[in-house]
């Protein structure tokens, strides 16, 4: 479906073109709101892949090249990355250009990006609340962000026409756009995402070193709960490493209160408090609730299985 | 689909008619593998719900009545509930019938049941690695079963061909059918599904009791990880206790290993080893990848969304 709407910005540039900047590329072109798509990735396969499935009209060896005249900077590395291609690019930035990013932390990109960022330029803060456990140009799609949130957080003196302007490229992509300070954005993803994939990267590694239960078990046998974590597991390290040194403060603080949690509970099992055990997982039923309220998820009984479950190769294997 | 295959029992009896027996039950009627399912719930609301919706041909107020001439009995109530279940059963059961259940914990299961098994019957403990985070008869669907494992831990004295008749069913069932020692079952299964459950659970128990979250926003922006997390912790409360209090050892053994090694990772987040955790996440990769070649999830790019997204109500709420 291509929209009949004027782009809202003429040129845009993409630093980093893995997932979600292959994704907004897609969205982009379809909708039409964006006049070209350029980009730029550090690896040169990733720059021809790029090219070659249509992600980008052209590819630019470095980020400094690749932003010239663009109207719309997205930077869309991992968060380690963001300061070294913001020192880069600061002097080969349009004036009146817009830059944004979609890191998953917004107070350590700000301090990282802001001090590079020429007067004449508008930095504004993003991150859209959207993702897949893949990585890499071919697996974005243009559905990525339809219904999903996307967070700026804006700085004190950010110029209120660009903010618009960004909200209308980004809700045109099917995003809901919500505003908030950097800290707590930082703690609110610290709590419904951070924590918890921390949390699943443990669990999965607890599996690996087990001497007892053999590896091809923990395959076979993993129909619930457990496929549900290895999934988050299977994320971008390097997105993910980042993620948790640089949002460093609200991960620990969270962590120490799943730990204080996690020590009740464990308690409870094993005093036989059935009681406790009991009442704590009726109340965390009816954050579930208004999740699938809220239209976040779907109620449809399929526990992470996705897709229809094809039929057994070998029934007796 | 109504299978032409002769019925493998002739008369069923489903003890409880939750999620799993009323799965159980529409399979077995699509395949022709019962000649007649019959059932009892202690709720008499259940029973008319699972009569009225043709799970059942007929339902019976007392477990007794129930297994009365039935050649398979499947216990599907929660763990707790199964040695009560057995004793009043047991006078009751025809000679030759086989019993088995669909606990999700062996050990305890079998020490509570065992001792009031006559000597006439066949008693073959059992469990399918299959659910919904969705509870009661209305939950129940014919294929939940299909290309899921279900697991039997026979006992030493087991009747050979009555493991064999009730593996004919659960494979007409849809489902792969393998045999394990009681307590390796409960060890896997601790890994693989108890320790996960706790975890989700602890987790949406954090962010349940944050004061500086608001629920709304834990809500809206559970895009990923934590809306995972709230998926499996809206399980049956009932079962779920049970399940940790009859798995205790096996449990507490592996939330002390996974407590140890969050602590390890926490460390490296607090002193900013990068390394480490790019390590640890590359790792934990792999079993994702082996858990997608062995068929019990799809790669597809959904993030546990299942169904495809709705657009939106409202494009700026």
């Amino acid at each position: 479906m291509t929209g009949a709407a004027a782009p809202v910005y003429a040129r845009v540039a993409l630093i980093g073109l893995g997932l979600i900047a292959a994704s907004m590329a897609h969205a982009m072109r379809d909708k039409g709101l964006a006049g070209s798509i350029v980009g730029h990735a550090r690896s040169a396969e990733t720059r021809a892949t790029a090219l070659e499935i249509g992600v980008v009209d052209a590819v630019f060896d470095t980020a400094a090249e690749a932003v010239r005249d663009a109207d719309l900077v997205v930077l869309a590395v991992p968060v380690g990355a963001m300061g070294a291609i913001a020192a880069e690019i600061a002097p080969h930035l349009a004036p009146g250009a817009t830059l944004t990013d979609v890191g998953s932390v917004k107070q350590a990109v700000i301090e990282a990006v802001a001090p590079h960022v020429p007067a004449h330029v508008h930095f504004i803060p993003g991150h859209p609340l959207a993702g897949t456990e893949h990585s890499g140009p071919r697996a974005g799609f243009a559905t990525l962000f339809v219904n999903r949130w996307w967070l700026l957080t804006p700085l004190p003196e950010a110029n209120a026409q660009a903010v618009a302007r960004l909200e209308d490229l980004l809700r045109g992509l099917g995003a809901n756009v919500d505003s908030m300070e950097p800290a707590h954005h930082d703690l609110v993803l610290a709590v419904t995402s951070h924590t918890p994939h921390l949390i699943a990267y443990t669990m999965v590694g607890v599996a690996d070193h087990l001497r007892r239960v053999t590896e091809s078990e923990i395959v076979k046998y993993s129909a619930a709960g457990f496929r549900d974590f290895t999934r988050i597991a299977a994320s971008d390290p390097t997105m993910w490493r980042d993620v948790f040194l640089t949002n460093r403060e609200a991960t620990l603080d969270i962590l120490g209160r799943f730990t204080e949690e996690l020590f009740v509970l464990q308690r409870a099992i094993r005093m036989g408090d059935g009681q406790l055990l009991h009442d704590y997982f009726t109340r965390t039923r009816a954050i579930r609730r208004g999740i699938i309220e809220a239209g976040q998820d779907t109620a449809a009984p399929d526990f992470g299985r996705g897709a229809a479950v094809p039929p057994p190769a070998e029934a007796d294997s």
